[in-house]
């Protein structure tokens, strides 16, 4: 039996890129997907997930083969194009001019999803459904808003049918200039805290009848970032701490005020937990406050707490792949922002490599043709070392 | 020729409070006061004064005699009531409830005027119109207001009319608790000014490819704060500057904003002029910048300085006068405040002594009816030591 020859990265990343999909709006891009894949032999479900406050949001996971499973993982949706009369090209035209792809989302990612895809099908081509093992795509159209109806319950909803998944890798892109140049083997974690000193109002012309609360933050302020919080670690770098906003809000330039805001977050490293670093956060204040600054501390809760997949066989294998296809060895990152990997982790070790991420989320996002043949070829070496030829044992990572 | 009993200091106050004259509004307290003084052989003016985008103001001057020419300033506006129901009496009525009168303006400064034309009337009762000097009253309906079309204005008025004053007794509320406790002869500038600091914007997880302008703001603040601008001096406590407010407005605690701004306020004495502590606030933030913080700083003109009526022979005429009638030696005082004195020292010298500022802008603000007495009877013992008996050469101080 012979199946038509499969699609190119290139011709699936243009099909993705002319559905619409911007969050939270399906656009087309999961049904396309789902047709793709259920061609291709693919079970494939489309769970919709709800919740009070949040628009409802449309799911993809579809699963072939039995045994160790591969789970590749995604999302359809993008960010909105912004004005898109500045873009050269229709931001979800496809437009290929030179020799690149420009649109919504050519990078961050469907592009990625383009390249999983076009390897997956060519290896099944290559190999048959009997491949030894399993491989599946989970693939959620709430990345970019607000998280709440996409991966975290994609990941329970196939844990409660029983999915089991050896490992994960998720097409975020992780190259800041270079296809090749880095995979994320783990991520920092994310607290943010609001600060409120309490003072008492008065005129500035009697400052000892009134208790300014600037000084005071400035002091814990300071408290809060005069030593750094730790060094970094083996594969994380130094958490950090940066003030994002500080507020009083008085027009009155005669009263000193009652009250001073402010608002810090931290990307914090493993050697911390959200609990432990607030204890560390209400330690500084306290010492920095003495008897004399009255604040209080509101640390928000968190779902991203830091993590690292350890460097084993498997990340020896993408980096072996990408070695092969690049020339480069990759760095082993856990720098950036936070994604789904966060929730990923907690099903099974979870790696990032994607495309290169410099255009993401800006006008003429676009990606180089020569990285989509070139991120699916080494999708695709992934996969052979990851199934090696069946019946043998597997080789796990 | 006989002329009826003069007024008392109550029925004075009573008969101000009762006109409802919230700051512009004339509201019949300068009639009143009109009426009085033409009868007792006042030359009377009521100027009104423009300006764009501020409401016109009726103001008044009156004239007695030949001479050195004593003044009394003030100002019958008063501020809003506020919830007037949350008042025992209301605030318009000049109730007089045990041994207080309740009222707005009752000591800021209704009851102050009161005084002041009270003693005058006794005094012309007394010594009749040829007691060997001149005695105006200046009183303004702009002091709770923009200040724009009050004193300022009127003091040009007269100035280009060729009304000349020898000393000005402003009967601003003066005393923290109790009659006799304080004269002010000076009082402090007012510098406000506004400070930014200029950053990059970016994403918290990137903060090398960002620059954060609140640490900066900090360091700025600190800075500013670190030594103070002077020890006082024999007149004046020591300058002292207050941060009225910090704002960013930054709702996303992802991103580092681009500018984080601050307002601050100068109440200095008479080590500075504006210009002298424009100079010392750059200096000390360009100390402070070095070359990692990028600001700007916007110093508001002002026209407040510093000023200080060295305490000469009238100073001592006045505490002598406080001295007789409360026991109390009173403190020459620079603090709180500015006042409308800012503007009178540039005619003459000016000190300020009144009633008992406790309740002043409060709910229920009230006088003692004992201090309006002893108060009237400070600036009768005032006005009797400078135009001792007539005709000999007047004692000027």
């Amino acid at each position: 039996m012979h199946s038509p020859p499969s699609p190119t990265p290139l011709s699936l990343a243009q099909g993705l890129i002319r559905c619409p999909s911007v969050t939270p709006s399906e656009g087309g891009a999961l049904a396309y997907l789902a047709g793709i894949l259920a061609r291709a032999g693919f079970a494939v479900e489309r769970p919709v997930f709800s919740d009070a406050g949040t628009p409802d949001v449309e799911n993809l996971y579809a699963r072939i083969g039995e045994g160790p499973c591969l789970l590749f993982a995604g999302h359809t949706d993008v960010v909105p194009p912004g004005d898109a009369a500045a873009w050269r090209h229709d931001p979800f035209g496809g437009a290929v001019e030179g020799d690149e792809l420009f649109g919504r989302g050519a990078v961050d990612m469907k592009g990625g999803i383009a390249c999983m895809l076009a390897a997956v099908l060519a290896f099944l081509e290559r190999r048959g459904p009997d491949f030894g093992g399993a491989i599946a795509f989970l693939i959620t159209g709430d990345e970019e808003g607000p998280a709440v109806n996409g991966t975290v319950k994609l990941l329970d909803w196939a844990r409660a049918r029983g999915e089991r998944f050896s490992h994960c890798l998720l097409g975020e892109p992780t190259n800041p200039d270079t296809l090749g140049e880095m995979i994320k083997i783990g991520r920092r974690g994310s607290l943010t805290a609001n600060l409120t000193v309490h003072g008492v109002q008065g005129h500035v012309a009697y400052p000892h009848r009134a208790e300014n609360p600037i000084p005071g933050l400035l002091r814990l302020a300071q408290g809060l970032l005069a030593e750094p919080l730790d060094a970094g670690t083996a594969h994380f770098d130094a958490s950090n701490l940066e003030f994002t906003t500080m507020d009083v809000g008085n027009p009155a330039t005669n009263v000193i005020p009652a009250e001073a805001r402010a608002t810090f977050n931290i990307r914090f490293n493993d050697l911390w937990t959200p609990g432990t670093l607030a204890a560390e956060l209400e330690r500084r204040l306290a010492a920095a406050a003495g008897n004399t600054v009255r604040y209080s501390l509101d640390v928000r809760p968190t779902n991203s707490v830091a993590f690292l997949t350890a460097p084993d066989a498997f990340v020896e294998q993408v980096a072996d792949a990408i070695e092969a296809e690049t020339g480069r060895r990759p760095a082993l990152s856990t720098t950036g922002g936070t994604s789904d990997a966060r929730f990923i982790k907690d099903a099974c070790p979870v790696i990032e490599f994607g495309l290169v991420g410099r255009t993401m989320h800006q006008v003429d996002e676009r990606v180089a043709l020569a990285d989509l043949d070139r991120l699916a070829a080494i999708y695709g070496r992934v996969l052979d070392a990851y199934f090696p030829d069946a019946p043998a044992t597997h080789r796990r990572a």
